[in-house]
């Protein structure tokens, strides 16, 4: 399935969002970035992969993609909605037109090895070379390694079972030279990440004009959270918002 | 205390979804309008008053209010908020420059008389010549009544308690000569309303760049629902939805 072309007017308005190039201060850029309706829901109930956004700033997940190394989601969302997690935005001036080169690399955060790479639309767009392999994250060694996967073993914390965002992120970038890492949800990681000021560089945000309903996956942080730097687009139907989490 | 002067975009931005006059087929024109954070939150939690919106766009709570007969909310918001429910914007060119000319007429849902007229903000504020004098809306002919409060009693669903909504609005133009409510609240109004296209005419969210967390006072409908004609303002720091419910 191929995408709209990007809005022109988005390039100029989510240009002081994308990662800092190079690095600063050895921090790898985090950018939080996911699609919700109008009452804060990012699906209509757990695994109804729902419609939310305009084709328009879907293109702009695809445009976001390609300026970041990798891309992470939580077990939840690889189960739930099986997403391909490649990039098919390309530059009109750019040589490297196949899927694979632009894609970031998938990581999943699956710490109990519940998700299963063969049989996934990322399998699939793998061995047609349109994106990458992924990259694991467990909480220790696997005891069963599947073909073209990497694994990367983290310590977690003994009462939440949670690996530590900044160790992660610090290996990301040690042992796979990652300098860059779009996260894409869903709830619950979106949830602990939008606390993180030291973490989330970039807050990137489209809101679909629809209401889900009562029964959808909500996103709303344990406690309030300021923003600052904030702009807002408006699309056809939808409104982005971009910002940065206060500190 | 005095309003920031209207952001002149506002004006045509929200011309095409003032109340119609005449009345359309004897219809009360109602027009559905609150601010919440980006986690659909309308207040930090119950009870709590929050600021979620910019002072530009509480200019354009005035400036509707200013098209409307009348102004309604909830009982919980009454007794939460103490509001003052009048107008304080005045265009350039006109004679009446008293709040109390330009101002709606207070509506409260209040069918167990817990909110009290005498001691409120709207009280001082009808005392002063800046605002009207409530109806209050009760399922029976009150034991007490309240001076300068005139009582609409309307019959109530025996399962829910609650009245209907088309009766109400009906008898507020037999009765009063009103031809259009703007509704701003509390949580369980709008959740109301939200599922009801026939008798919602126009919707107006204000999304405020902030985040209340999860013990914030939420706006999600029983159901999901779609919306048509679209249109998005951006502000300085917020945004606002303009649109109607899809029937
Ligand atoms: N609209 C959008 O933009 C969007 C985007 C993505 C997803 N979604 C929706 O979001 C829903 C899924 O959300 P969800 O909350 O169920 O799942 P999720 O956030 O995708 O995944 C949560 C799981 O990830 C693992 N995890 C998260 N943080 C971790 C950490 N710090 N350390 C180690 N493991 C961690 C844990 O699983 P383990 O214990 O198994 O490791 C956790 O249960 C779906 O309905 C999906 O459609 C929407
Ligand atoms: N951000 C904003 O734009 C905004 C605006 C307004 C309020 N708020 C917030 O909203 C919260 C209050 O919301 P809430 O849900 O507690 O209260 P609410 O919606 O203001 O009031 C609910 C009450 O109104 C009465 N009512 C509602 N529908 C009725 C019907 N069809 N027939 C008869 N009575 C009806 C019922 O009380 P009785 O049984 O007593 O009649 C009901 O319990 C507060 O935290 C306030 O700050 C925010």
């Amino acid at each position: 399935m191929s995408i709209l072309p990007l809005r022109t007017e988005l390039i100029p308005f989510l240009n002081p969002y994308l990662p800092a190039s190079p690095v600063k201060n050895g921090k790898v850029s985090v950018t939080l970035t996911y699609a919700q309706s109008i009452d804060a829901k990012i699906s209509k109930g757990p695994g109804i992969r729902t419609a939310i956004s305009h084709a328009e700033t879907k293109s702009m997940t695809h445009y976001l993609r390609y300026h970041h190394d990798a891309i992470l989601v939580g077990s939840g969302t690889a189960l739930a909605d099986d997403p391909g997690l490649n990039c098919k935005w390309v530059p009109a001036n750019n040589n490297y037109t196949k899927s694979f080169d632009n894609s970031p690399r998938p990581i999943i955060l699956d710490t109990k090895q519940k998700w299963s790479f063969k049989g996934s639309k990322m399998y699939d767009l793998f061995m047609a070379k349109e994106g990458k392999s992924p990259i694991v994250i467990v909480t220790k060694a696997p005891t069963k390694e599947e073909e073209y996967v990497s694994y990367l073993v983290c310590p977690s914390d003994p009462t939440t079972g949670y690996v530590d965002w900044k160790e992660l992120l610090q290996r990301l970038n040690n042992e796979y030279g990652i300098n860059s890492v779009m996260i894409e949800g869903g709830a619950n990681v979106i949830q602990q990440l939008l606390t993180k000021p030291d973490i989330v560089d970039n807050l990137i945000v489209t809101i679909g004009s629809i209401y889900l309903g009562k029964s959808g996956v909500g996103v709303s942080p344990d406690n309030s959270v300021e923003l600052t730097d904030i702009d807002w687009w408006k699309g056809t139907t939808d409104t982005i918002m971009c910002a940065r989490l206060s500190s």
